[in-house]
């Protein structure tokens, strides 16, 4: 079954511009339509090739699709779904790609009408670049696409949205938006904030210079840098939006890393040892899922 | 001028067995005689062909050296240097690849006698991987190498030093131990013991799986995890031999999360935006200072 023949993207960014080069890249007869609120995005998409039509609102792109994906920042949502709201055909399905689902759930089934089937999704992939030209068909290739139905979901409309996330090399699961929220909060959310923060730390000391935070930052720094490049509209809302999970996993690497700085301070170098020798275990049953590259260093060249 | 013509390399590790394959590629005139405390990493020093000798012993190693690099874990310094003591030729140059400098200075001072020079240096470089299997010839290339040599330190042989790390591909950069232990506390150290602690939090929630924190990991919470399977005894040497300056980064550090934790917990998105968007800045740095690659996501492989 193709499980969508008429889909329409608001919002044409990495994750936006990724999902339409997808699509046409694995289901090629169907028929794409995109609005961005940037009118240089749109331009960009127009050059790029990268939908059948571009619309200048957000309701024009609506009003024949049979899937409607909404690909903006989280607080966004709301907004953009008030936009579509009258223009949606009946029997259409809404989804999204939001890095937070219980707001998003709550904000679409507000804004939304009866009758239309939403079913919030988050492909757990991306990259720490941004906009059209940063897309790339392969980005969801053996990555997970969580979905959050309601508990009163239309069971076809989500078994249509696992089968097109399938198509597009996806794996995917459902959870309640609330255990995705917290899962995320620690694998992403978490992760986000403290190299955020810690690339913050390094630019304010006075002690040390800019130029040398750069200049020796393969000690490790690096890597941070470039989680801490990705788009910061984004990630204002992921951290607004699920403020209490955020909140929750934050409390708990505070106390774990109160505890190690205590290690430090009394010389307790078993401690040390101890954790560092688990936390090994980890990175190999990431790689052993396809994860991750095996490859020393990310595979960067040398 | 060809700066050292017999080197003894003490630690077949990742860095050492680095050196001596950058050694044999780039000064391919120099005899290279390595030593291991393992005797398994000696065998497989023998079966990769990493050295021209490998001695039973680290002062056989170095009777006939002009060059003697120490690439041990920072508090093994002091009993390698020990060891050697008493077989070092006159005139033999000191030399080790420690993350720590303060502390290795005073152990090596200690330990060696008068009329050795002694010029500690710190390669900023490395990857996740351990052991002689792990090391590759170019891994120095275009990274910086620290000099920290003693107040009274030999200007010839610290300009030894320097043409052979400039031979091997490395930039020479000098500075007293005490900035480097600094600098490198927060471009290294903290870094380090942040991936570890996140890693370490991660795996230790009652209301998220291993296998959650596993399948989702490509959100960011996996770049984190590389850093994490690091050497286990390297690092616990590092925090336990550069105690001050990681508390002194540390306690920056915390001081800037908890102000990140207050912006979320009071719904304060300017805040986070304003840091979201000064922290992209450091990353171009990183990437024209050519300290990383500019490729999305590390050019890892989609």
């Amino acid at each position: 079954m193709l499980p969508f023949a008429r889909v329409a993207v608001i919002g044409m960014g990495l994750i936006g511009s990724s999902l339409t080069r997808a699509i046409r890249a694995k289901l090629p007869t169907v028929h794409l339509t995109v609005h961005d609120a940037d009118a240089a995005v749109r331009e960009r998409v127009v050059d790029l090739d990268l939908a059948d039509d571009v619309t200048d609102t957000p309701g024009a792109a609506v009003i024949d699709a049979d899937l409607v994906i909404l690909a903006v920042p989280v607080l966004a949502m709301m907004k953009v779904a008030a936009a579509i709201a009258a223009d949606l055909p009946a029997g259409c399905v809404v989804s999204d790609t939001g890095s937070v689902k219980g707001s998003v759930l709550a904000d679409l089934s507000e804004a939304l009408p009866e009758g239309i089937a939403i079913v919030p999704a988050h492909p757990v992939a991306g990259t720490e670049q941004s906009g059209p030209d940063a897309g790339f068909a392969t980005l969801f290739d053996a990555r997970w696409c969580i979905l959050t139905p309601p508990v009163d979901a239309d069971a076809f409309a989500v078994a249509r949205i696992t089968e097109f996330w399938t198509r597009l090399g996806a794996r995917v699961e459902v959870m309640t938006p609330e255990h995705h929220d917290l899962v995320l909060a620690v694998t992403s959310h978490l992760p986000h904030l403290i190299a955020y923060s810690i690339v913050g730390t390094a630019s304010d000391l006075e002690s040390v210079t800019r130029s040398e935070v750069i200049k020796y930052s393969a000690g490790g720094f690096r890597d941070f840098t470039r989680i801490a490049a990705s788009d910061p509209v984004m990630w204002r809302d992921v951290f607004l939006s699920n403020k209490d999970a955020v909140l929750n996993v934050l409390q708990r690497f505070s106390e774990d890393l109160t505890a190690l700085q205590r290690a430090i301070r009394w010389g307790d170098g078993d401690y040390l040892e101890a954790l560092f020798s688990r936390t090994r275990a980890v990175r190999r049953g990431i790689v052993d899922e396809g994860q991750d590259t095996g490859d020393a260093d990310f595979g960067r060249r040398h």
